[in-house]
């Protein structure tokens, strides 16, 4: 078996220890004669891997008791939806848009109420955050919502918003557990954990517990926040496989220096990339520089052929999904948790010498 | 490693070969250099495991080219809003209400709209199949909906009902690929996947194209289904490892003589365990012995002390998840594809013997 460095965007690398107890588990869950795909989620088997996991994201993300922690399904696209109907019961909500992500969730707002933009980046295609100390957040906005690291264009906040006093949503998917996080500086953070924290069917919402509204008449029970949250996240069956492979990777992160650790690691991972970036003739990032993300970096050659050309040959080289995303083209390294920075070295070092034999 | 006999109503036991290809392939699949839960679900290795999958199902259901196939999220405890937004777009649909699903999709209808129960046999705990051959339907209701199999109380349709020209809307998930369906009975068919067909988190939606509605106005986009119909059910991120089982299961259900080999061997199982039912001076079956499912059979011995004593022995001998559901009580034994006909004989052997050692 020859496993590759996998850039992908998202679903992306998981640790391969976590692959590994996976697979040694499969037929066989610590005894219990099944896998736990098998299992009813009714059990104390499961029960076990839940309340574990729960514990395990709130002891690395120091979560407040007052928070409630949900694992949903449906995608982050339903979530732009229930987040809004959740949390902005007088139909209105303020959006800063610095990407396709945080555009779609305005448009789901949209669609059941009457949000507001009070910041864009779109003017430029999304290259940059906007100022965000003064911005003309409305006085009855319920909450001020941010995508806070934006996958597709490879920008992220490195300070929040002043929200002048209004609640903060977050979609954190892409950085989630990828370094410390003050979630009392939020009411409600979401993320599809298909990033940094398991295989894509999951999402873990965070939401501070006075916000969760006690009726909402009209709205289907499972878009209701308190449903789950009555039901430690087991009203219906959930993604009872999901769950146990994010409380996988929960553990393998506080092994690895809990998020101090991987922030650390990844900011070492993305100055890698970056700093030869800035130093190339032939690579040039596609963001403000200030605006980096840690995690997704876009670069381009500027030659849509010679773009082309360097990623066939880098996958050919075990360094794979590298190809940007079609609305910025070039290419885009994602640098998640449980890629090693020896992927990023290789890189680099590939970089160089294509580089090199290009001039 | 000892397997057990797994009896839960779901998540339920898979077949052990499925969940060695699962094992085999989880840091490389096929060559992939990565496991599925890292694919990107927009790379081609993903695009062939979703396209195979729709295709053997397909195949084995024999699914006509004017229905569409859904892998979707979020339980069906969210299709039965999204059911009725759907193809409910007058607000009116009919229900029979044959135990806790069906009433929950009713519930979850009157959240929305103006449903009616046509027939109900909640007067006797759900104990049998009402009379269904001249329901007073609406000349106005959209569809007629069933719960097929009623995985807590153990009854299941042997017959459709009369829906004297309506479409016929059906959740199968319980009974969802256990024998031959003829899908063009039906206007749209639900199942989730964690009974007969892979892990918790997938539904299976397979609908008549025509009843998918261009427009929804005031509907978010995750609950319409032409969203994920116009994407291949790639709109947004899936839940691929599902996905992928299932696709797996699939092929194994093939491999086992399809749909008609699922049926020859679960009507064995049933049997096998129904004819010692009717027999036995213990164990006694608690619904209408014309309407039992061939998947979930409930059965009692009157009293409870006995019921707690013989699920404790059954689970030390291996035989596990037989505690019934607390609205029935008593014991429950799910008999899906994937139990081995050496299960239910080991099973029934182990009544016998109870029964002896209980005289």
């Amino acid at each position: 078996m020859s496993r590759v460095y996998n850039f992908s965007a998202g679903p992306a690398v998981l640790p391969e220890e976590v692959l590994e107890e996976c697979a040694t588990e499969m037929l066989d869950y610590k005894g219990s004669g099944m896998s736990v795909m098998e299992m009813s989620h009714r059990s104390s088997w499961f029960q076990d891997i839940i309340d574990a996991a729960e514990a395990d994201l709130r002891s690395l993300m120091g979560i407040p008791e007052n928070y409630r922690v949900l694992f949903l399904q449906g995608g982050d696209s339903l979530l732009f939806s229930s987040v809004f109907m959740n949390l902005a019961t007088n139909g209105k909500a303020d959006y800063i848009i610095t990407g396709n992500w945080a555009k779609k969730a305005y448009q789901e707002a949209k669609i059941l109420g009457d949000p507001a933009v009070v910041a864009s980046s779109e003017d430029a295609t999304y290259t940059y955050i906007p100022d965000c100390s003064d911005l003309p957040i409305r006085e009855d906005a319920s909450y001020v919502y941010i995508c806070q690291n934006n996958t597709i264009y490879g920008t992220r906040y490195h300070e929040l918003p002043n929200t002048k006093g209004h609640i903060l949503v977050a979609d954190q998917s892409s950085m989630f557990l990828s370094e410390p996080c003050d979630v009392t500086k939020f009411g409600l953070i979401h993320a599809g954990v298909q990033k940094n924290v398991g295989p894509a069917g999951v999402q873990v919402v965070i939401v501070r517990e006075d916000l969760i509204p006690q009726d909402l008449p009209g709205v289907p029970t499972m878009l209701r926040f308190k449903t789950q949250a009555d039901k430690g996240s087991l009203y219906n069956t959930p993604n009872c496989w999901g769950i146990y492979v994010c409380g996988l990777v929960f553990k393998w992160i506080a092994r690895n220096g809990g998020l101090a650790g991987m922030k650390a690691q990844n900011e070492e991972k993305a100055a890698l990339l970056y700093d030869y970036l800035d130093e190339s003739e032939l690579f040039h990032g596609t963001v403000r520089a200030c605006d980096r993300s840690t995690s997704n970096a876009p670069f381009v050659t500027g030659n849509k052929d010679l773009d082309a050309e360097f990623v066939k040959a880098a996958t050919a080289a075990g360094l794979v999904n590298l190809k940007g995303h079609r609305t910025v083209g070039g290419m885009r390294a994602s640098m998640y948790n449980a890629m090693p920075k020896a992927g990023v070295e290789k890189l680099v070092d590939f970089m160089k010498d294509f580089e090199v034999s290009h001039k």
